[in-house]
This record gives C-alpha cells, sequence and structure tokens, in this order.
C-alpha cells in the first residue's frame, strides 16, 4: 500500500470548470465530484451566497496536495465560499494516480 | 496547516433539521451535505427502515469532534439508522472553521 | 473510541449491483453511496468510458479494509474505471460496524 493525499474542494458550482481546470494544471491526474448543499465560512468579501455546491475529490502525491491547498487558500478565500482540506489515504499500485 | 477533524454523519432524511440544528449547537461552523442510499447497522429498536440517506460532513476542532459523536450515539444510535466516524483532516487557516 | 477503516470506491455505474454483493461476500456490514462524475486513471484495456460514477464508502476492520482493497485491485483495474482508496476513521461503539 502507498500513502497519497486525498484533497477536498467544497466551492460553489459556478467555480466548476476553473477549479477542475485549475487542478490539472496543479497536478492532478483525475477527480470526482459530486453535488452538495451547505453553509459554513465564508471569505471576508464573499457575498453570503447560497446554492448548489460542488465537492470535489482528488488523490494525489503529497507535493501536489500541499500545491493544490496553498493556490485555493490564495485564490479563493478572500472572494469565495470555498474551503478546502487534506487527507491520508492508502492505496494499491499507487502508480495509477501520480 | 492545521490539524481539525472531519465529521461525518449518514443518517435518514428526515432527521436533516434536527441534525443540522443540533450540529450548529454543539459548536460546528458549517456543513456539506450530500443526498445519499445506503444499507448497514440499524439500532437494536429501529425499523428495518430504507430509503434517502443524508452523508453530512463538518470540519470541526477535536474537542467538538467528540462532542458530536458522544451526542450522536447517545441521542440517536438506539432508535435511529445513523453512523458518525470523524478523521483526520488538515486545513491552511483553520480559524476560518472554527 | 475504535479505530477502523473507511474503504472508498469510485467505480462506473453499471457496476452498482456486482460491486455491493461483492463487498457483503468480502464482510462489509454495510455502506453508503452516492453519485459522481469523475474523471481519472484508467485501467490499461480500459475504454476511455464516459458517464456516471458510483461513489461507494464502507466501514470496516482493517482486515476487511485490505481484503475489499485487493479484491478490487486484482478483479477491476485491469479492466475497468475504478480506483479505491482506504483512510483511518474513528467511531464509538465500533461493534456497529463489524
Amino acid at each position: 500500500m502507498q500513502k497519497l493525499k486525498l484533497v477536498t474542494i467544497v466551492a460553489e458550482a459556478v467555480l466548476e470548470e476553473r477549479l477542475l481546470r485549475e487542478l490539472r494544471q496543479l497536478g492532478a491526474r483525475g477527480y470526482t465530484l459530486v453535488m452538495a448543499r451547505g453553509e459554513g465560512t465564508r471569505g471576508v468579501h464573499a457575498s453570503s451566497w447560497e446554492g448548489p455546491n460542488l465537492r470535489i475529490e482528488t488523490l494525489v502525491s503529497p507535493e501536489v496536495a500541499e500545491r493544490i491547498m496553498s493556490y485555493v487558500a490564495d485564490h479563493y478565500f478572500a472572494d469565495y465560499a470555498v474551503i478546502v482540506y487534506c487527507m491520508d489515504a492508502e492505496v494499491i499500485r499507487g502508480e495509477k494516480y501520480l
């Protein structure tokens, strides 16, 4: 078993195309997306927007995980209702995901 | 990066309003909800109910995580088809979630 | 609190019945299923299939988790667009899940 990171992003549905493109550029090789509802912490300048959310997950190396988390914090936290977190995950044949 | 806990609750859809209100009262600052299907362990007195489930996630401090898990076990396990578990999660700017 | 494993499988929707039956045979006592979209690593012989995915989670013992992960890798990775990973999870009254 190899150790990877599962990064989860929850964001407004309108950000789908942009986020998926950026994830690819940051090194993610795949993703799983489900529609969600939610409430939560908002960026200082974010409107109190309510509506469908994306919940996007991607299995990546620790390096790519850190890159994604920093990128999302730097580019979205101020202006969008976005959260991102990362967890340890074990996989078999980890080269599939890298 | 800060360490938080991701608490996940899977429960009958009819419990949505009550669970979300209780999560807030127990200290959660946000949640992500998706509709799910499932089968699984039932409380001793729970009917063999089948239907749509809620899958609710919330990022919280370790203290709030323990409080939520104990509360859900004490108030739901006997009579409802509810599961709850908690996992380590890393976040950037953790004060957003506390 | 007891430590269990949360195993997640993401697979083509057409595999639902087969995967759920196999999970039960491998020792899972329950599951949570959501519909998802995704893109990602494909088996060498897998067609570049696109369509709805299943995201199936199950809370199991470490032994059952390993059994499921090996089984899925051996039986699906070559021919299907399937991923599987496992994470540490803490539960209360863990005997509920075993």
